[in-house]
């Protein structure tokens, strides 16, 4: 049996193996995430990211945990963890805590956790996460959770790999911190403010409330104790449903709130296949897949074409400044 | 006058406009950088970084008012200030605090401001980072520092335009920030500890010197009473002067510590000359510059070449899964 049908098999010692494969991106992990393509868009993808010190994963544990063992009438799912570090470019080791985790959720064979780290190139991580994700997705694994540290451009290309995203605050972490997440609400489908059993939990949330009403003016919703209505549109257009961010509070080392959380996940999933946003958010992922591998051949294709005196010779006029970067690029072109 | 040649004079009004033209991407701002190429290479670009709540634009602001107003015997220098947040990637609007620095340097003609923000656009924020350096490159400022928030990948990227990169810390930032620094750290040429006037100043400088020396073992240097001396190679070539990252205490909102950075900065600058590093830098920078260039060239060509229906023809059976990304892009460059 080859890669690609063991792991549709779910063996974890294949999968291991293709997630090595393509993180080092060679040939034969292409060929498999090939193979594997047709089998994928099944798994719900979430996205959790937030700043260093707010327990983000100790929530995705607890998610992981939840939904292996669900409330009565509800099945269990199988569900993978991939922890992505951007800011270890050059380590190639991730820091994120894979033992502790490991304790947590060790001997569940329907749980499997993986760490990876940026090796340094622009955009490799975002797209080698993408494809750990199809992996995972192809393997069966229903739930899939994305989590990453941080607040950085990486971290936003990562979280619009995702279905639902999770953006996870603390309290009492700081006004500058507070600023940065200005950016990074707007691609919140659900807040968590964790450790809410620290002093300054209604501080931060009142923050996140307001932020939150900036970001998102609501013209054509009233909000009172909490709800939200949607208006009809005045031209009698049926109304849209609307999704409004929930603000939820948990203490993820104890487990509260968690089956909240999973709710509010539970009910974004339900709300994006009702408005056809499932089928557009699947379709912008994919579409971005094929344009950044295209952009990948044509380079490729491009350098054996040229010979490397050539572009060597180009090179030596642009670093003496006879001729700009443009100039550069016509004249390789032009040679075509 | 056309523009670049406005630019050429310091003309404060056509740095604007131009560099908002770079900025956009437009035909006269890549003609402006065109022409202005040939007489770039000439600042010294210092990259400044750090975790938020560090001080880092304080810090900036006072070694800009320091290369104003340097020490008897030097003279000031033209300095611009470029400050890229990338996590704001949707908004458009710069956070950092740009009305506060006004104040403090208002009314220096030496002194150009300009604050940037990721337009979403994965490595479009780094590349349009160093259209801008180019023009103030070119309009002649003489130090450029360019300061990110945070420490995910686009600043990494960000942080290998500079000659010399300052990473700033504080005291009690926690410990979770700690671990992240591990990556950002290889980055650094200068580790200032800003807030040394804050309580935990000993541990974090312990914690980093200790990390320093995990990130950079050396070998072929004894350390001792804080100095280091490289040993002669047994082989007996020459010994090659060997970059030994210092780390500095600063309290910037006192500006104590800051003539020390300053010192630090014009060694390593010495450093990378004397050792041909700084050559080796310019030579990464600019074909770093020039491949980013002919992908997006190589790209919209190609794009030109196609129809658009066969392009969508190809994304709905990609869409279906009824074929993999690769084979799309087999398919789409197979009809060249």
């Amino acid at each position: 049996m080859n890669l690609a049908a063991s792991v549709l098999t779910g063996d974890r010692l294949a999968i291991s193996r293709l997630l090595s494969q393509v993180e080092n991106d060679t040939p034969e992990g292409r060929l498999a995430l090939s193979e594997l393509f047709a089998h994928t868009g099944r798994a719900h993808l979430i996205g959790v990211t937030g700043a260093p010190g707010t327990g983000k994963s100790s929530l995705v544990n607890q998610l992981a945990r939840y939904y292996r063992h669900p409330k009565a009438g509800e099945n269990p799912r199988r569900v993978a963890i991939v922890a992505v570090d951007p800011s270890s470019p050059f380590s190639g080791g991730a820091i994120l805590g894979d033992r502790i985790r490991m304790r947590d959720l060790a001997g569940d064979s329907g749980v499997f956790i993986r760490s990876m780290a940026s090796r340094g190139s622009l955009g490799g991580l975002a797209s080698a996460t993408a494809s750990v994700v199809q992996v995972f997705d192809a393997a069966g694994f229903e739930v899939i959770m994305v989590e990453t540290v941080g607040a950085g451009q990486a971290e936003v290309d990562i979280a619009r790999l995702a279905h639902t995203t999770l953006v996870v605050e603390a309290p009492g972490l700081g006004d500058e911190i507070q600023a940065i997440k200005a950016g990074i609400l707007e691609i919140a489908d659900v807040l968590v403010v964790n450790k809410a059993d620290q002093p300054g939990v209604e501080n931060t949330e009142r923050a996140l409330r307001s932020m939150l009403d900036l970001a998102h003016p609501t013209p054509r919703i009233f909000r009172h104790h909490g709800k939200a209505e949607a208006i009809p549109d005045p031209a009698g257009s049926p109304a849209q449903p609307l999704w409004i961010t929930p603000i939820q509070r948990t203490v993820s080392t104890e487990g509260t709130g968690i089956p909240e959380v999973a709710e509010h996940i539970a009910r974004h999933r339900a709300y994006l296949q009702t408005t056809g946003d499932w089928q557009r958010r699947e379709h912008a992922r994919i579409q971005n897949e094929l344009e950044t591998l295209l952009r990948e051949t044509l380079v490729a294709r491009w350098r054996q074409s040229t010979g490397d005196d050539a572009y060597q010779q180009v090179l030596d006029s642009l670093y003496d400044r006879k001729i700009s970067p443009h100039q550069a690029v016509e004249k390789l072109l032009a040679s075509e």
